[in-house]
C-alpha cells in the first residue's frame, strides 16, 4: 500500500521523537511492503514563530490531504503563563482537533511487566491493567460559546452536546468492546448534567445493538477514585471531553510507563497519531528523551490502516528492547542509557 | 458555649455514624463546658419517603435556625439507576448547600501513620501527606441554566462564575494558606474555559493581599496526575466545583483512610460538617460502620467555632483508637473489630 502521512513533529522534544517514529515506520514499511510519503508540516509554538498561527492553512491543507497525521508534542513555557494570551499552541490543537473532525482521543493504558515498579501503586493494585479510554474531542465545555458579561465579571462556558456527538462515539467505544473484553463503561455527572443525562440515555438506547457487550453507567467522581484503586477493574471507557481530559491523564501515570503511552485521535476518515507525554522543552535537542511513545503511536497509525502485522512488528521490537534494556534514562535504572536516536535505530534495525 | 446544632442523619448508616458523633461530641461539651442542644430533621432518601422531597422546608428551618449542622450520608440504591427521576437524594444536597450559603467545601486528605499499608499507593509515596482542597460549592456547572433544545436532541449545561464567587472562595483558601504552609495551588484549565482565566485573573489579583502566600497555577488535568504521583507536594487547593468533585474524591482513596476523611462545608455563617463517604446501604443496621469519619467531622464543627482544643481532644482520641486497634472490621486486618457504637463509647469515655 501507499500512504502519504503528515509529520507535524511541533515544539520542544517532537522533532527527535518524530524521527524515531519515521525511522521505525520506514522500517515497517520496507519489510511489509508499503510505500510511505512523509509531508512535514508546522504546528505549535514553531508555527506561532514561523507564520503567526499554531494551526496554519497550509498545515490543515496537508493533513486534510495526507491518509494520517503523525503528532509530535507541542507546547513551549514563554506561553504558560499567560493564558489569555492572544495565540497560544494549544489553539493550534483545539482548532486542529475540529477542523479534521477528531472526535474520538482513544487513550490506552497498560502496563509493562518490566516497568511495574515505576508505578506509583502497589505492584498488586496495577498489574494485569489495561483499559482504554475514549474521550470525546470536538464537543462539549471545549468548543461551545464562552465569553464574559456583566462588563468582565462574569465568565461562562456553555457545555452542548448533541445525541448524534454522542452516538458517533459510543457506537466507536461499543465496536471496541466487540474486539475485547466486552466491557464497557460509560463515564458521566448524569446525577447533576442534562448533558450527562443525554450520554447515559443515548447509550442505554444503543445497548439493544450491541446485546453482547455489557455496560454500566459511572459517575466521573468514582471512576476518578477506581482508577487509583482497582485501574485493572476497568476495560473500555468512554466519556464525553472535559471529563476525558481529566481521567486519562490520570490513568497515564498509574501505569508508571507514561513516557510509553501512545494515543490516537480518529473522525471519519484521517486519524492522528501521537504520544500522550508533552513537549518537555527542558530535555529538547540533548537526545535524551524517550521516543517509544511516538513509535508505538506509528504502531496504532498502522493498526488503524488494518494493518495489524505491522502494528504487531513495532510492539514487538518495543517489548524486546525493554526486555533487553535498550532504554533511554528514564527508565534505565542507573544502567546503561541509550540516546534517543540509538533507541530509535535499535528499534528500526529490529523490525 | 450554648449550641444548636442541626442533625441530618441521612440514609443507610447515617443514622447510626451521626450517633456516635453525637455521643463524642455531648462527651467533648461535658469536659469542656458546653451545652449542645441536637435539633434532628429528615433529609435524603428518608425525607423523600416521609414527606416527598430530600430537602424539606421543615428541615431548612431548623438548619437555618442552628450553629451549625452535623450530616451523615444520603443515597439509597432504588434511584441509582434513574438519573432523570424526578425526586432525586442529590437535589436536597444541592439544594442545600445553596440555601444554606455553603460555598465553600473543605476537604481534607491526610494520613494516619498505622494505616498507611491500607494505601493503594506505594509507602514512599503518600507518606507524609496532609492536604486540603477548597472546592467552590454553590456555583458553576452545578447551578447555571441547563435543558434541552431541539426536541430534545441536544442538552447543554451552563458554567457560569462571578469574580466575586470567586473571590470569597479563594479568600478562605489564602486564609488557610495562611496557617499551614503558606503555599495554594489554584486548579483550572485557564488554556480551554474563560470561567477557569477569571479564576486565574481573580487568584493573581488578590496575591497581593498575600505577601507571604506562595500561589502556583496549575491545570486540572496536570493536578489529576501529580495527586497520584506526589500528593505530599500539594498543601492548599483551590479549585472550581466540578473539578472539585473529581479530584477531592480522587484524593480521598490515595492515603487509605477514605474511611475516616471528615469535610466541612462553609459559607459565611452556618457550618456542615459530614463524612465524605457514601451511606452504604449494605451496611445499614448492622452496626459494622465506621464511625470515625463523622467523628471527626464533628471535630472540625468544633474547630470551627474556634474551639481548637475541643476539636484536638477528639483527634486526639481517634489516634488513639487507631493506635490500640479500636477499629472497626474495615480496619481490623483480621484481628478483633469492634462494633460501631462499641467504637463510639470507647472515644466517648477517651474523651
Ligand atoms: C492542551 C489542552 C488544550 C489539551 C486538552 O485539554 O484537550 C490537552 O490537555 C490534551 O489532553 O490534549
Ligand atoms: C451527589 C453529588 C451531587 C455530589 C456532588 O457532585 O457534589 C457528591 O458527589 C459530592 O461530592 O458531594
Amino acid at each position: 500500500m501507499k500512504f502519504n502521512i503528515a509529520l507535524l513533529a511541533g515544539d520542544g522534544i517532537g522533532p527527535e521523537v518524530i524521527d524515531q517514529a519515521v525511522k521505525v515506520s520506514d522500517a515497517v514499511a520496507n519489510k511489509f511492503g508499503h510505500e510511505i510519503t512523509w509531508k512535514p508540516a508546522l504546528t505549535g509554538a514553531a508555527a506561532i514563530d514561523a507564520v503567526g498561527e499554531p494551526y496554519p492553512d497550509e498545515t490543515h491543507d496537508i493533513c486534510a490531504a495526507s491518509d494520517a497525521v503523525l503528532f509530535g508534542a507541542i507546547g513551549h513555557p514563554r506561553f504558560d503563563n499567560d493564558p489569555s494570551a492572544k495565540v497560544r499552541p494549544e489553539q493550534g490543537l483545539l482548532k486542529m482537533r475540529k477542523a479534521l473532525g477528531l472526535f474520538a482521543n482513544v487513550r490506552p493504558t497498560f502496563t509493562f511487566p518490566s516497568l511495574l515498579e515505576k508505578s506509583p501503586l502497589k505492584r498488586e493494585r496495577i498489574e494485569g491493567t489495561d483499559l482504554v479510554f475514549l474521550r470525546e474531542l470536538t464537543g462539549g465545555i471545549y468548543f461551545g460559546e464562552k465569553g464574559r458579561r456583566e462588563e468582565g465579571e462574569t465568565a461562562y462556558d456553555n457545555c452542548v452536546y448533541t445525541r448524534e456527538e454522542v452516538q458517533r462515539l459510543a457506537k466507536k467505544g461499543f465496536e471496541l468492546a466487540m474486539t475485547r473484553s466486552k466491557k464497557l463503561c460509560c463515564v458521566d455527572k448524569a446525577n447533576v448534567l442534562e448533558t450527562s443525562r443525554l450520554w447515559r440515555e443515548t447509550v442505554q438506547a444503543m445497548e439493544k445493538d450491541y446485546p453482547e457487550v455489557e455496560v454500566s453507567y459511572e459517575f466521573v467522581d468514582a471512576v476518578a477514585m477506581r482508577l487509583v484503586q482497582w485501574p485493572n477493574s476497568y476495560d473500555v471507557l468512554i466519556t464525553e471531553n472535559l471529563f476525558g481530559d481529566i481521567l486519562t491523564d490520570e490513568a497515564s501515570v498509574i501505569s508508571g510507563s507514561m513516557g510509553l503511552m501512545p494515543s490516537a485521535s480518529l473522525g471519519s476518515d484521517i486519524g492522528l497519531f501521537e504520544p500522550i507525554h508533552g513537549s518537555y522543552p527542558q530535555a529538547a535537542g540533548k537526545n535524551i528523551a524517550n521516543p517509544m511513545a511516538t513509535v508505538l503511536s506509528a504502531a496504532m497509525m498502522f493498526e488503524n490502516f488494518g494493518l495489524q502485522e505491522e502494528g504487531k512488528a513495532i510492539r514487538e521490537a518495543v517489548n524486546k528492547a525493554l526486555n533487553e534494556g535498550i532504554v533511554t534514562e528514564d527508565l534505565s535504572d542507573g544502567g546503561k542509557a541509550y540516546g534517543t536516536k540509538e533507541v530509535g535505530d535499535w528499534l528500526a534495525s529490529n523490525i
